[in-house]
């Protein structure tokens, strides 16, 4: 195990039969042997309040030093209203916080995205890719993953089956993984 | 008071000292006299959890129901990240929610934003103008307001002492209750 | 003939072939019978150059007037390089100057793209929505007509031949005509 | 000479006064010593035609050989309705083309952009990283240089006199040229 790439992933959703959660749990399943993926949930994360950023909920610092710890992280994000969900958006505001101490700054990042239409999350992460250049990660830009019409590329038990998509999100990982440990040599 | 327009506004900031939510009460000091201003503050409105829109926290039903009363909303958007706050967003999510039911649709709605820095919010306006068009609201697109450096214009005590800025402000409103006031008859 | 709805069209490529001079042609078949639409061809329209504008040369004369002239405007937008392409932004530039003289104020727009990819020139729509606050167009929202894997739904004669896009085209321009006829009265 | 870093740098304006044009002179004045910066102007560059790109006009394929043989390039973009120019896009499709034939794959790109107004060409600038995102283009981040209210920041013969804007042209030509540098080992 020495020597793995720790990627820490997370989705944006926080419905139990989200199809985004889905494609997170496919990335675990499909992560490359070099690496590995761990799951956290943004559950009980707390609405940011700048207030608080000195005296931090333990959620927000198991999430930020998880983040840390890890050598990539891969951001799974519906799309809520063309954009971001909130949920999401708020804890990487979190992490981002307070000023100085934002655990983004140059760690590699990847996107994914899942929907049941044809545009298959595509608006949230163009507008994630803009808070990156503030964030300052090292965002993979190949390939982009967008899952349309997600009812019939998983089966009823949140099993990714479409074998198209499974390779995409194989290359995506592989991209990741590797950009992790160019930067760490 | 009768045939008074009645406007809900609220921040996206949960900072006491949020130069957003000074903003906001300038604008309930500025209003035209044929409206009124209500504040709401965001704050105790849970993460949006889709397994949860059918049984809506108590807080998140008397959002939706004060949107619905108000003839028109003023949304006051710091920019966290150069995009729309997770609070923010989170918020209006949930307003969206469930499918069809939905405040959103042909409700005019105006927009403001105040930074400390150089562009004043306009990141995260351009997002919300974004997701404006899936939510259906009826946007005000003229003036935009946009507070840049916001720290030299508003005093110690959160008071809004910028002359220019207190005028395209009440030029906002004045524009939404216009809007509201047309499209009630 | 009298009271009829005048649309202008126009396709930001200028390849003979292209899906999106194909589509605006669907357009013209699709149209409803209150409604006529002229195309336009941005050919032979030359690289902006503000120094010009007071000397503006004939061709963009000829589209500023005709754009005057129509009640409504159809724009067909291909995606170059995940925005619009330059030929239909330099197009819409040289029709909003000089200042003081854009043909855009309060005109009623409609947009379509197309494109052989998946994501069917959304990219380029939500810019060019941008472009539409500034300009004060009165840009039509719903339906959004993104014609994804064009190559499947023209005929080799380029008609459009997919049903269910003729339908969207269809209630796209009776949207527009609806739009320019309210505005009318 | 040896080892010096070949910066291409054009501006997305054509008009004689443009700040934009002052702004890449300005950035010729303050190049470092190990790089220096040719200027190309975007004049007579033709409206992009697919159906010539398999016989490139000759300007388009001088322009295209010369960011081929440089380092690093440097574009000056000013902001038209809230958005790339028509003219500048052009450009850059152009160089995109034919399929398989882009020049930008792994570029070192730098952006600067100036306005009279008070966002300084960020819209535009936003626009552009997006498309950069398929044009994979190696892009600066940081510095991000808005010259805002430039009408303040030239003289009367278009020497940039500001010094803080100075400055964070200095630090951008360093940062591209340290991307190049690093990038040629």
């Amino acid at each position: 195990m020495e020597g793995q790439i720790r990627i820490l992933g997370f989705a944006g959703s926080l419905r139990s039969g989200s199809y985004n959660r889905a494609l997170l749990r496919a990335a675990a399943e499909l992560i490359p042997e070099k690496a590995s993926l761990e799951i956290f949930d943004l559950e009980r994360i707390p609405p940011f309040n700048q207030d608080l950023e000195n005296a931090m909920p333990e959620k927000v610092r198991e999430f930020k030093s998880k983040i840390r710890a890890a050598d990539a992280v891969l951001i799974v994000t519906p799309e809520y209203n063309y954009s971001v969900p909130g949920v999401l958006k708020n804890a990487i505001d979190w992490a981002s916080r307070p000023y100085g101490d934002s655990v983004w700054p140059g760690k590699p990042v990847a996107l994914m995205s899942a929907s049941t239409g044809m545009l298959g999350g595509s608006r949230a992460q163009y507008h994630l890719r803009q808070s990156f250049i503030f964030l300052d990660v090292l965002a993979v830009t190949k390939p982009e993953v967008f899952v349309t019409f997600a009812a019939q590329k998983f089966d009823d038990k949140g099993k990714l089956i479409d074998e198209s998509t499974r390779k995409v999100v194989r290359d995506l990982l592989n991209t990741l993984t590797n950009l992790a440990q160019n930067k760490n040599q």
